[in-house]
């Protein structure tokens, strides 16, 4: 199989990188405007030639992963519709599902049933080609979100090329992905950058900083984050999102009245529902920190 | 020199560890109300000796280390005021100073000019004597709030001994280091809590878990956190946190308007600053994922 690669980022290189090292695709052709990025995607041999347009690049393929920016999505669904091969697989590995899948409802016109939206959750390394890896989707979940119209067959085609990389596949309704991750990933993201932001306008700011510890170092490692690509997700999931906020400014209301009235009751209450919700989370790579109070004595303490 | 250790948890064993370690101490006696865990700290020779009251420890010491949990500090100062040594130091390891340096007020009578607040900067690690260590505190902060009235030489002598251990000593006013702890840990903290209740509380609040990704881990470390010791915690700071909670409300209101209104150049403001700002940050022990979008290819999609 031949695989075009529109985007040649991290996920990008990192699909080509897994989907051929698990034997699924053969051949990978990309397409990128950055051509560096190009270059250097050849020079490490994740793909094996780059093409001079999507229509070039789309034209060659039987399957095509788009991995564009979302800003870039709708040119590449409108080439894969018109110059793409009437029986080419499409799909991609974006974010947010309701907004990509209207797009493609309005671009891929007969090859809508060719379409698997799809995500891997899949991040934490830098990112670029040069740092795309096969094994980044290795025990990750990869959500697909199917439509009525999607073919059946391309979609198992698809999930299992996924699960042969050594991703969990699970299939949800486009809403309920993007609410899910409005209020799991999108939505940290803008708390850590409002932190970030509200101790960057404070008078004392750089003192502040230079005396943070681990905990704020983890909490708004995300504010680090390339910052347009947040910005383009909060906007393509903005109705989940606002939600989602609004949810938690009462959050935040609840805790800053319980702080102002010294209710410890109040307080005890959400931390200890949130610290035995959290550390009974399996989540793989956590720090020892994340696992708790055994063992403490009532006269210590943490930190 | 004799230490008394007040409160032998994590905070009490590693200081007693780490102070006999750079030859300050040479014997150390502690209390703790939990006898299992005075028993490990003596098994582990973190301790040489048990005392069976506060007044026993502290009649004995040179030097006594506050290391209890908020509820319990009154009845320990009193105990150095009315026990101790004429000539004893007395030091703490609290994570709020304006609330101890109240009560070293009411209760040291002529012993507070031999009291110097501090706190150390250091935690992530797990709770309970058994996980004590000497290298806790090196490379981190250790803040002293210093009153008026403290001795000059007996502060001197306490940071002497921490900047033996390896620490970085800076002096602050108690109201100063408060409000900048307010923000750097107390209202990350809670702001991580408010996250995970949100979630607790959501129908799809297990779904949501399953799925969620490192972003979401890293932010939410500290929401499994010892509950208690944070509701002392945001209670004894409760002015400052109050106030960095209120403002981090007003970030949270901007960013949801935004979001609303579909507002790009809003919110790339604020994430372009607040990624500037967080990469430029030097934490030691960052993931690659928190340094940025060099390389990133303008095609590419990184999570």
């Amino acid at each position: 199989m031949k695989l075009a690669v529109i985007g040649c980022g991290l996920l990008g290189g990192s699909t080509a990188a897994a989907w051929r090292a698990c034997g699924s695709v053969q051949e990978v052709i990309a397409f990128d405007p950055d051509r560096a990025g190009l270059q250097r995607a050849l020079d490490c041999g994740i793909v094996d030639s780059v093409a001079d347009s999507l229509q070039q690049a789309v034209a060659a393929a039987d399957c095509i992963v788009l991995a564009p920016p979302v800003g870039a999505m709708d040119a590449a669904l409108q080439a894969c519709a018109r110059y793409g091969r009437l029986d080419a697989i499409i799909t991609d590995v974006g974010s947010t599902k309701e907004g990509i899948v209207r797009s493609a409802r309005a671009a891929l016109g007969d090859s809508l049933a060719r379409f698997v939206p799809a995500h891997p959750i899949a991040g934490g390394a830098l990112p670029g080609v040069e740092h795309a890896s096969a094994g980044l989707f290795s025990g990750r979940w990869l959500i697909t979100t199917p439509l009525p119209q999607t073919d059946p067959q391309v979609l198992r085609q698809v999930e299992a090329i996924w699960a042969a990389c050594g991703a969990r596949v699970e299939r949800m309704d486009p809403a309920e992905h993007d609410r899910l991750f409005a209020t799991v990933s999108h939505l940290p993201h803008l708390l850590a950058y409002a932190l970030v932001h509200q101790i960057a306008g404070d008078a004392d700011g750089s003192r502040m900083l230079q005396f943070a510890g681990a905990g704020f170092r983890d909490f708004t490692r995300i504010a680090a984050s390339e910052p347009t690509l947040w910005r383009d997700i909060a906007l393509a999931n903005r109705t989940a999102l606002a939600q989602a906020l609004s949810t938690y400014r009462d959050e935040v209301t609840a805790l800053l009245t319980a702080v102002e009235q010294g209710n410890a009751a109040a307080l005890d209450r959400i931390f200890s529902l949130s610290s035995q919700v959290r550390r009974r989370q399996p989540f793989d790579a956590d720090t020892p920190a994340a696992h708790g109070a055994t063992g403490a004595s009532p006269m210590s303490r943490t930190s």
